[in-house]
This record gives C-alpha cells, sequence and structure tokens, in this order.
C-alpha cells in the first residue's frame, strides 16, 4: 500500500528520498526517478538520476562528488584517455559494472524498469525506485550556442551555456510508469512529494508525460514540494542561474510560481520564513522548516515534516 | 603493396604476425583477424582474436595470460560480482575502455574495420590488423551438450564438452574484407600466411566465408601453413582435443590434411621432421624448423624462415 510518492532527479531529490525510506516502508514509499537526463553514451544506457538514487537508497554513493559510488577508481577512463575514447563523462571501474549490466540487460529486451529492479535487488535495496517511463525521454536544453543534449550542456559545457528553453525529446511517445499509475489510484495514498530537485530538468521532464498532469491533479492526496531554492541560489546545480537566464526571480516564489496550482503545500527553508505569507494561498499551505540537508539526520527529519505536513492539508477529492 | 597476407585467430596466430611486422612494412604486411570467436556481452562486442593482435603488436598484451592487457585491474568485474552481473568472461578495467570505444563506434554505425582502424591508430599500431569480415560470423559449437556459441563452449565451459563439428552462423551473409580482397588480386603478393592457429576455430571461419577459398586458390603466391600441432599436442588451447574427438590423428599430418591442397607449402616443428617425407607432395613443400615462440627472436626467426620458403616456392598462376 503507497502511502508516499517520490519524483525525483538526482543529489538533492536523493537526500530527500533516503530521508523517506528510513521511516516509511519499501510498500508504503515509491520512489520515481527522472529518466531525461538518461543517455547514450560509449555505447550503453546512462541514467545519472536514477543511479544516485540507487547509489543514495544502498548507501554506496560517493558523497564528495554527488553521483557515482564511493570508493571508486578510473583506470578504464584512464586507459580511454589513452586510446582517444571519450572521457568527458567521467564512469568509475566500479560503476561501469551497472552501467554493463543494464545494457546487457536492456539489449536482451527487458525494460528499463525490469533492469532497475534487478540492479536494486541486486545491490539489497528494498524500496522500490522506479523509472518515470519505459519509453526513453531525453532533455534537450536549448541555448545561446543551439540546442544541445542534456549531458553536453551539463557536463560537456558545465552549464555555461545561457538558457532559453527545453524540449523533452520522445515524451509525447512515453507512457507513465504503470507502478506510478497505480500508486496514484490507490485512495490510501497519503502525499505525493516533489523532492527539492531542479523543476526545469528533473521535475518537469515527468511532469511532461502525456496525461500524468491530469492524474495528479485527480489523485486524493496533496501534492507537496520541496524548494529547491533557498535565499536566492541553489544548493546544487544550474536550477537558480536557469531561473536567471528564463527571467525568473531566484528565489522560492519562482518555484512556486512555477508549479503552480499544481501544489497543496509547498515546503521552504527557514531563511525564507518571510515569504511564507506571500506564498500562501487558499489552496496551497506552506511550511518552512530547514531544508537543509547535510547529515542524514537532516534528511529524515526533513522527510517526516514533509511527510507530515501532508496529513494537515485538506485535499478536496477531484475526482 | 602488400607482399604477405597473415590470417589469424589469436594467441600463436598473433605471435607470428608480431615476428612479421618485424621485418615488412605496414605497407607489406596485411593481419586478417578471424572473427568466429567475437560475441555479444554485457551489451559490449567482444572480439578476442582482433584484440590480442592489437594488444600484441602495440606491446600491451598480457604475456602470462594470451589475453587481454599487461597490468591490468579488475575493479570493474568485482563490482559485476557484487551486483550479481555476469562474471565468467573477463573483463579488465583498461581492457573494458577499448570494448566501449568499439561499441561506441558500432552503434555510431562506423563499420568494423573503421572501429578497428580507429582503435589502432589510437594505439599506435602500424601494421594493418582487420577483421576478416565486417559481417559478423559467430563459430557454434556442436557437442555432446548441445549446440554452444563458441565463448560458452571455449570460456564458460572451459572446452571440456565433447566436440562434434562447428557452424559458423552468418557466415552466408558475410563477404571478405575488402583489403584482403585487394592485397589477394595484387599480382605482386608473395605469400599467404595461415598463422598456426587452430584450424576449426581460428582459420575455418575466414575460409568459411563465401567465395574466399576460390579466391585464394586463384591468387599467384603460395599459401603456406604453419602447423599448431607439435607432436601430438597443441601448444594452446583445444586442437588436440578438438581433432581427437572429431577422430583424428592429433598430429602435424592431421592439419595438413585438414587443409590439403589449399596449401602449397606446410611449416611443421623440427621435433615432427620425420613426417616432412610422408607430408611433401609434387604440389606441397613441407620445412621443419623451430615452430615454438618463447621470444621475440622466435617469432622473428619463425616468420622471416615461412616467408622466405614462400619463395622457394613455384605456384602455377591458376587464373
Amino acid at each position: 500500500m503507497t502511502r508516499c510518492i517520490a519524483l525525483s532527479g538526482g543529489v538533492g531529490g536523493a537526500k530527500l528520498a533516503l530521508g523517506l525510506s528510513k521511516f516509511l516502508s519499501p510498500d508504503e514509499l515509491l520512489i520515481v526517478a527522472n529518466t531525461g537526463d538518461d543517455f547514450e553514451h560509449l555505447g550503453l544506457t546512462i541514467c545519472p538520476d536514477i543511479d544516485t538514487l540507487l547509489y543514495t537508497l544502498a548507501a554506496i554513493a560517493n558523497p564528495e562528488t554527488g553521483w557515482g559510488r564511493a570508493d571508486e577508481s578510473w583506470k578504464t577512463m584512464k586507459a580511454l584517455e589513452t586510446i582517444g575514447g571519450e572521457t568527458w563523462f567521467r564512469l568509475g571501474d566500479r560503476d561501469l559494472a551497472l552501467h554493463l549490466t543494464r545494457k546487457q540487460q536492456l539489449s536482451s529486451g527487458k525494460t528499463l524498469s525490469d533492469t532497475i529492479a534487478n540492479i536494486a535487488e541486486s545491490i539489497g535495496l528494498k524500496h522500490p525506485v522506479v523509472p518515470m517511463s519505459d519509453q526513453p525521454v531525453r532533455t534537450m536544453v536549448r541555448t545561446d550556442i543551439g540546442e544541445l543534449p542534456f549531458q553536453e550542456y551539463f557536463v560537456k559545457n558545465q552549464c555555461v551555456p545561457k538558457v532559453t528553453g527545453f524540449q523533452f525529446a520522445g515524451v509525447n511517445d512515453a507512457k507513465p510508469n504503470p507502478l506510478l499509475m497505480d500508486a496514484l489510484r490507490d485512495p490510501r495514498l497519503e502525499a505525493v512529494i516533489i523532492c527539492p530537485s531542479n523543476p526545469f530538468i528533473s521535475i518537469d521532464p515527468i511532469l511532461a508525460i502525456p496525461g500524468l498532469r491530469e492524474d495528479l491533479r485527480a489523485r486524493s492526496a496533496p501534492i507537496i514540494a520541496v524548494s529547491p531554492i533557498i535565499g536566492n541560489r541553489a544548493l546544487k546545480g544550474p536550477a537558480a542561474k536557469m531561473l536567471r537566464e528564463l527571467g525568473f526571480d531566484t528565489s522560492a516564489a519562482a518555484i512556486a510560481d512555477h508549479y503552480g496550482d499544481l501544489l497543496q503545500g509547498f515546503v521552504i527553508d527557514s531563511q525564507d520564513k518571510d515569504l511564507a505569507n506571500k506564498l500562501e494561498t487558499k489552496s496551497r499551505r506552506v511550511h518552512a522548516t530547514n531544508t537543509v540537508m547535510k547529515s542524514l539526520e537532516d534528511r529524515v527529519t526533513l522527510a517526516r515534516e514533509t511527510f507530515a505536513f501532508a496529513s494537515q492539508i485538506q485535499t478536496p477529492q477531484t475526482v
């Protein structure tokens, strides 16, 4: 019985998902990962957000980089360099094992969901992490130097080009993950949490899946977003830079505006508590608390507060 | 101007090819690799014979295993083990760089020949190593436990099953490498050397390419095989075991019989020099010398002798 759905991108989202997993059982929590960052590289299918979630929940993530595995080595990358291979996207030796296994399973006809479930099981993960869709969706970033596949914008060009927009290639043919649909239709669902991930590149690809926005509106539980913006900056990644370049304020208010009436709850950092009154509306409650997740305890606390916040929100059943 | 074509499998063939490369220039030598051992694994395309040739000629081969790279580490394999991935076929961390680069290039539509040429260039190889064909050919081994893809017979089952025959899946759609065809048609060609490789699994897949046997017969230079059998055993690999299981003598004589009238020259080991008279016919000369290639000097000496042997053989121009 799914009590909570978490929609997540990479690092920040994974921290909150980890927090949720500490008090919700595997049956009670469904973690839905953005796949818009996925890309084909060196003949492999790389799924950065899914992998960050898997590694974070399995406690084998690299705490310094925010991506990849802890205790990593780079022999393959070094050899790739010497043979003139592409090394701009760093794949550690241990990390490669996951990519190879996934590619093998995908090549044998398995769905992305199946391969992720198999890998999750093999690393001892109990909480389900599912891709938003089994059909490939690829975020393309429109910039002042042209349209770039996401990882070329993000890693190769280090987010330097000025962003003018996004498109999610393939999304019109994408179906939402069946487990997500089942959970959304379950009347016992208590909360949909939009993790503190980049709204443009981590959450919007999920919301762009045809029909999903309507299904979200039709669910009985409140939708609560945790702001990835604190003060006027993002803790990690280009969210603030993107907001600026797209002509928005770089504040939690811009995040609330972005999600609009999809939200019934919005969690902002205590630093921004002055915004609470401004952002609270008849249909949107606001909760201010510490959203900077440095320790495991921070993660669990924010997750507990966010989930508890849901129970305080009356959501009119819209269907 | 190609003066010499070498048809080669893995380890033994690569040793002789290395010897040839020490006195023939890159223009003068064409090394044609068996691809029947190739297979798809972990989503990659593994080409064991090509890679052994590349690594051997670039002097980065692992001298102990006979495959893979020297100074290798196994981090990815170890991580694969912990996530329940397939580890029966060992891919070293540095070796993986080559497989990833090849897969990337194949995925982008390049031919196998192009990818090998790119990789060879990147590791500083000057002598051309080309796949026998750009179309996939996959050796299937018929055994007492059923038909096995080659690497499942060779590595997974460690050559234990009793062999009853072979088939080369895909060979009917394979075209010979254009560089091989050009070289065969060059009237200045002086020798075609069949390296001391396993006739059944390293050379027969090459000879099975439609039309190639006829083209070999039509060339003006003599075809000389170096026996992979010395006394009644193979220096490496299952050639002797296969001969036995297929009902043949385990001797150099069986190798001569196997190639039949394709050969105008046959090089046997000094240990087998008593066979020389028996094996020499009106159309097939025999040369006995040391064929055990322990040192680089051994390799160059055998290569020089074999190439020189060709010049002593009159081959009637058959076209």
